[in-house]
């Protein structure tokens, strides 16, 4: 499996060197700047108006002209060779190009050998030359399938402050089916987009006057917030969870005590000063529960003590870096501190994981196949990153890894992925293109209850230093609904819809009937919407189709005259899938959701 | 009742001076700095360390010996008058006291006369005199009953740069009766402080290392607060509203483009500048839910457009101004911003009056008695304070005051404190001492559509700006809970009890079946505290009475056995009030409970 991932890596790399060659063909004056593979393809990234050049302006319709020149040079079966030149030799062939300059100054004061690869025989005309480390495969002929998927800008080494280059993104396969999926997969990733279908069901927005990363949820949106929250905390405290609310604000000193200072300090905001105080936004809810377990002096009846809150955090991330509800300047995380004896400490983890797993499955996700566990370890000699306890991280590192074997978790190693205090387990989901993303985590803590001096007092009277167990549940809740806007594609259960019944009347004549419908839902506390707008039925069906509205009400006139009869009240159902129900009592149908929403299923 | 009232103020000043001159007797070396009359008694500000003399320091301890000598200047009923002096005079009198000097200088600016007021014959022994603006009664004599109550620093002029003075508190009555009714209000009020029963019940703590005004609610005040919540924005989604969710940071820009920048930049906290940014924490939600307003165009017939939010915002307070959850440097407030056809805004308001009364009335809150209104209008004249339209403020201020009297609210006027875009109706609360605070508020705003160009297309297709009326329904969550705790003296009704029910073995040999019981009342969604600790079944009964628990169910022998041989769960019942309910079957006990939760009674 390894090997064809090394394989890939390689083709891919490859074909970026090919587009590159396309590219210097068709359009001479540009200047590479660098183009790697990547986990599904490449990119390539370059200097569309190089000094004193006249500028290149790359768009998607230029795509088919590149791709058939791509296509000659693969069908060329060029051979791909690697050569090593020094410093001299290699300034001397990429003078011209400072983007590649700068690579090589960072070689040479590195001691690094210089490789170049050249595609076609070296020196000859329809050959390319690129410093480049490699690997890639043996010859053009190699790449089966490839395909260039889109155009947009970049920044020379992702900073702000340098030139901005164009980026064309692509991708490679060793076989035409292979390259197939993939674009499906992409087409399917790109209609789950949350981004887009926030946009399309009217769950959230950007707002420029409010400003980057902060995203603005409508009433739509803050439903599915509100059922999500109400669920987890619900769930959390049947779980022995103490709910508490903290400030969003603290004294800067109090980061420097906890140690998170330096390392949160670059994606934390600025203190600000007033009067005697410097406050700060809290970038983690750590030191805050620290101070509500200080507030008075523990005894070990307490422990395990697990304060929880949906606290809302603060770091600031590179406009560059921010999408969508993935990564935002401010979220919220449903947190937790679970304080305990050392004694306690794996069988609490495993307490987590149970509860993580509980919510988990109410939302459809599966273990081992839309999400695994990643065991993150320190590294003992990197004393800088990782708080200097050799035997504490042994011990925590080994209970984590007892836990996960003896759950018979899916879980792999991650070296030098700890957090500074302690090691950890990360929750690792993978979005609709099958891409692992660390979603929340579980941490083994032994470092800050020392730091702050945390202590209860023991069965025989002495004060002992628990164990913390940082941990998540559903991670941020921002991040949590752009998940699940994609793995549902917009076509949310039930009890997490914003809109759950849409009511329909056919004409004017049943409107007084279709109210006394929709009130009986509100009643029951279901989120029904009445459309009396002056639109053909059609048009209404329509759209709370694309709202994608679980069931469907239509009132006509034959319900009404039946419910005027019969005294008890019916509805015409059809469902979002485009079943039709027929006509049901409205009692029963109202039971029935009742106890669908309730079931959360 | 004003008259009373001005007497009241008058008999206070004087007994004031009545203190004045017996410290003065007794402390010679001490310098008077100030001493007003308040609405419920009088302080006395002195400098009790003058450069160069020997300090002076006043405990409680010294009262007696100091009201004893008020009591004789009393007895002597020494009359008080009040004589016209020129600067030059003035200086002289009271050459050595640096803070008259300071009042004198002041009053030579303004061009005021300057009074003075003698206690007793002037220039004779026993007299004294003091400048003092009055008025005053007309002797001593008239003082029939006061007290000195307390003592505390304070900074002159209320500013910690300067000196730190004393201050003794104290009230006077025209009887005996009314003081000592007062004293018994004062006590109730000390045993009701939400600051005292928070700490006791443990429901909320500050910590030095967060910082000052901000308070951490312990798992119980959370308990409370997510009741509340819970209960507010179901109750607001009934009456209409979209409940959104907007972030806590926005560009400076968004508040300069708003107008509110100039009115609250002294209470918001510094802007923080990254990279392009300045973003800002938020002192109000308006600009914010104008953001979602504005994200795409509005029709006639979306509104009225009610957008509801639990709002974090933050408010820079003076460390001196911080009062437990009363004044806070970072609240939550239950706000919401209604946008309406101008013709429909005097039924909103309405319908927020209707929604605020009900709130109140859940919370056991009568109108007229524990809250009234006050209209808050504005002054045509002062053009800086507040938005200039004449026109507009005359429309809005009838249409609020006509809205009041349709509905036979109680209310008054109140001239100048309206906001600076509208005229407003207070919430005015009355706490333990009958003391009036405005709670929230309800405002008529025809100035911020207008700053964002706010519209929404009528029914003849053309583009109309709205009215936003900006309204709470319970104010902040943080002073909802103050006054609560205060009002409730911590005796909360059963639906926000922290614990609801305490479960009380007698001995070890029922514990198994009290936790049986206990897990019945969670399985039932009833907040139950199984007390197992090693204790004598009274220290166990104490505990959970300490706490205010409603019902204590106390698991003995007799109701195990019955349990037992009968199938049937069986528990004594006991009241926070000490009602003995005898034994019940567990099963209508935990029905009756649910049904009593389920009416927030």
């Amino acid at each position: 499996m390894n090997d064809k991932k090394d394989y890939l890596h390689k083709l891919r790399h490859s074909a970026e060197h090919v587009l590159h060659q396309a590219m210097k063909e068709l359009y001479p004056q540009i200047l590479l700047a660098m183009g790697p593979a990547t986990d599904d393809g490449f990119y390539f990234d370059f200097d569309s108006k190089p000094e004193g050049k006249e500028a290149v302006t790359i768009t998607e319709a230029d795509f088919p002209k590149i791709e058939k020149r791509m296509q000659e040079i693969i069908d060329q079966n060029l051979p791909i060779t690697r050569h090593e030149i020094n410093v001299i030799e290699a300034k001397k062939m990429f003078g011209e190009n400072p983007y590649k300059m700068e690579w090589i100054e960072q070689a040479k004061e590195r001691g690094d050998a210089i490789s170049i690869y050249w595609t076609g025989k070296p020196d000859e005309k329809g050959s390319m030359v690129d410093l480049c480390a490699g690997p890639h495969v043996d010859s053009t002929g190699e790449i089966k399938a490839f395909k260039l998927l889109s155009v947009a800008g970049a920044y020379w080494h992702g900073d702000e402050k340098n030139k901005m280059l164009t980026r064309i993104y692509g991708t490679a396969f060793s076989s035409q089916k292979e390259l197939d999926e993939h674009l499906n997969l992409l087409e399917e990733a790109r209609k789950r987009d949350h981004r887009k279908l926030g946009k399309e069901l009217g769950l959230f927005t950007f707002s420029d006057m409010v400003g980057k990363g902060l995203p603005l949820f409508t009433s739509k949106g803050a439903t599915i917030w509100r059922e999500l929250e109400r669920y987890v905390v619900d769930e959390e405290i049947k779980h022995g969870y103490q709910h508490v609310r903290t400030p969003n604000l603290a004294k800067t000193d109090l980061y420097k005590k906890s140690g998170h200072y330096p390392y949160y300090k670059d994606t934390m905001y600025p203190a600000m000063k007033i009067d005697e105080e410097e406050l700060i936004l809290r970038p983690m809810t750590c030191p805050h529960h620290f101070a509500l377990y200080m507030d008075k002096p523990r005894s070990y009846r307490e422990l395990p003590m697990r304060l929880a809150e949906m606290a809302r955090l603060y770091r600031y991330e590179k406009s560059g870096e921010l999408t969508g509800l993935i990564r935002v300047r401010e979220f919220t995380l449903a947190d937790a501190h679970n304080f305990v004896r050392k004694d306690q400490a794996a069988e609490e983890v495993g307490n987590v994981l149970d509860l993580i797993e509980k919510i988990a499955g109410v939302l459809g996700l599966e273990k081992g196949k839309d999400y695994v566990y990643r065991l993150s370890l320190g590294d003992r000699e990197n004393k800088e990153k990782y708080y200097d306890s050799p035997e504490n991280w042994e011990y925590g590192e080994k209970l984590l890894r007892t836990v996960l074997e003896e759950r018979k978790a899916p879980y792999y190693d991650a070296k030098g992925e700890a957090a500074f205090y302690g090691p950890k387990i990360d929750v690792q989901m993978k979005n609709v293109l099958g891409k692992e993303d660390t979603a929340f985590t579980v941490q083994y803590d032994f470092c800050l209850p020392e730091r702050f001096g945390l202590s209860y007092r023991n069965e025989e009277g002495e004060q002992e230093q628990p164990i913390v167990i940082h941990r998540s549940s559903i991670g941020a809740l921002e991040r949590s609904m752009g998940f699940l806007i994609e793995r549902y594609a917009g076509l949310f259960p039930l009890w997490l819809s914003p809109i759950q019944v849409g009511v329909v009347p056919v004409s004017d004549q049943v409107s007084a009937y279709a109210k006394s419908v929709h009130d009986a839902f509100i009643g029951a506390g279901i989120r029904s919407e009445l459309n009396v707008e002056n639109k053909t039925l059609g048009a209404k069906i329509r759209d709370f189709t694309l709202q994608k509205v679980p069931y469907l009400c239509i009132i006509g006139a034959s319900e009404e005259k039946r419910a005027r009869e019969e005294g008890k009240a019916y509805v015409s159902v059809r469902t979002r899938e485009g079943k039709n129900r027929g006509v049901v009592v409205l009692s029963e149908f109202l039971a029935e959701l009742t106890k669908h929403i309730e079931k959360k299923a």
